[in-house]
């Protein structure tokens, strides 16, 4: 199971489906075959190592591999419940009874109403099932894709970048630049691993932002997520933000619930708030913040720009708790990533870590 | 040295002397004996070292000790230039020269116009002597108080404890509490690390503190810093600052550096800035601190309570640029250490350390 997690992982955390890995092994434990899932459309993990397996059996045939691979009387291992649900691919639990496999083993079950019931119809057909294998390593994995699902909704990661005395900016409003290169690198990387990005038309006003994910040469990544602007004004003609390669959505309002109702119809995922502090507060405010990642600075600024303004508490107890997942050191920056301790996922996954500087 | 160095450490780092340690080797290196300064007006290092050996001496004629420890022939290797200044106890220079020492080590030279010259006194009585050996070291041990020799004013430290969003309070202005134990528990072992807190009238007539150094039974701390009241404000006779075991002073208005001067020929050699924001805000201002300890609980609150307000900086590259010297989990907190990277010891200490949480 762990390198059927492994594998899930080289899987892109973007788009509708989730991060899946699977492996097969023979009766004597050895791995015979290994699959993952490449991203919506595309073979899902169970199929690819199938076909791995049938790639070989070829293989064998031509007299280039001395194995005799068969699915016949092997246990397929699997980080999700094989999916039991037609979409542009066939359901993974009859691949896996058409293969003749002996027994399936899973870490967590599908929560996907339209696509659970794997299991079960595994069993139907006489399959051995032993599912929560290493379930808290998989759940771990897929938190954001699993939250997703069962509330209906993007996972919400807010992010912003502080001085250690909390300011993002300097009395006039210049921030170029509060974080070191590092910190910046990392924030493409971020925005590369969401599905959208969403800014307040107050941010875009401001900063003219690109929104684009792009690495150390400045070049754009491979994934671009897709700018959400919140709010009434709308984008001018001229700004970057129209350029972007993925598109751009005005959501001409600030509701956020709606919003986020109809960026999930669209199959986002994961998005990214990047501010301003108006609209970072209000996804607080609403309890609609799944993880938080505060970039502080070695600086002090003091005044008056800072990267939250009114939560709507009024007194101590009322704050928003959060558990601290990881500081990293980036540079001379420090990356804090924490959960609200209401949020899902936040608990189970409070495995916290500081890392050498 | 590096045994030296670890002895220096069990002097107090409070009071007007700085930490020193001394050991004694005989012809082959070998340790002989071994003394540190334990406070002003007791025996500096070399004089406790050397009369370790007279203790030795001693039993060795009661014939309770086989060796023949003698000062003649022996090197001492000492943490600080030997000083040549007869203050409470006399210059150690001489008293080495006096045991017949035959050879001096230190690490680094004392900075005291009138404690200095001890080096130059031991050469002239035709002693080798040789200085820098593991200076970085040493002067990493020392900053607060060469610092504090050497501008002829107290290492000033700034403290302040906030939410991963900045904010010091709720909108109510409670605060209790915003960190965990075991961030209190530090900063009363802090407190007890320092000669003086200071406070300004504000936090005094808000939150009524008693600025004690306690335990974590509730307990007096051994060594009690002297509270100092900045600001015109009278302290109220009902206050709590009124009970202090080390008394109080009130500075009587928020002249730092005439304040600071007063500190300093009272025997303040550490102060530790508790707040409030104001208060903290002028001594960064003034480019009067030497170390800033921000606790950072894993809460957010917005609102307008802030542990800094304005620091006169109006743009980015205005910025009060800090040096991270360590980052530290105590409990669910993390406690950043950093220097103004203007400020003495900064660059030289910039070994920064991340502890595993």
């Amino acid at each position: 199971m762990r390198r059927a997690l492994s594998l899930a992982q080289h899987g892109p955390v973007t788009g509708g489906n989730p991060q899946v890995g699977c492996v097969l092994l023979d009766a004597h434990g050895e791995i015979v075959a290994e699959g993952w899932h490449r991203g919506a459309g595309t073979a899902h993990a169970e199929v690819d190592a199938l076909a791995q397996l049938d790639d070989a059996r070829d293989l064998t045939a031509q007299g280039l591999a001395s194995s005799d691979p068969r699915a016949a009387g092997l246990t397929a291992v699997v980080t999700l419940e094989p999916c039991n649900h037609t979409g542009r691919t066939g359901p993974c639990a009859q691949a896996l009874i058409d293969a003749g496999i002996a027994r399936v083993v899973y870490a967590i079950d599908d929560p996907d109403a339209r696509a659970g019931g794997g299991a079960e119809r595994l069993r139907a057909a006489g399959i051995p099932v032993i599912g929560g294998v290493l379930a808290e390593e998989a759940t771990d994995l897929l938190t954001p894709w699993l939250t997703s699902v069962r509330l209906g909704r993007p996972w919400v990661t807010v992010k912003w970048a502080s001085t250690l005395d909390g300011r993002t900016a300097a009395a006039d409003g210049s921030s170029q630049w509060i974080t070191g290169t590092a910190s910046r690198q990392r924030v493409h990387d971020q925005r590369a691993a969401h599905d959208a990005i969403a800014v307040g038309t107050g941010t875009v006003l401001s900063d003219d932002p690109s929104l684009t994910a792009r690495g150390d040469g400045g070049e754009l990544l491979p994934h671009q997520p897709l700018p959400v602007v919140f709010g009434e004004t709308p984008v001018p003609a001229t700004a970057r933000l129209r350029e972007h390669p993925a598109g751009l959505i005005e959501v001409g309002h600030r509701d956020l619930e709606s919003a986020l109702s109809a960026l999930t119809e669209r199959g986002v995922r994961r998005l990214y708030v990047e501010g301003g502090p108006t609209l970072a507060s209000a996804f607080l405010r609403a309890g609609l913040v799944d993880e938080v990642l505060v970039y502080l600075a070695p600086l002090l600024l003091g005044g008056p720009r800072l990267a939250l303004d009114d939560l709507g508490i009024g007194t101590i107890a009322e704050g928003l708790r959060l558990n601290i997942r990881s500081v990293e050191s980036l540079g001379t920056d420090l990356l804090v990533t924490a959960r609200p301790q209401s949020a899902p996922g936040s608990h189970a996954a409070d495995r916290s870590t500081l890392e050498e500087r």
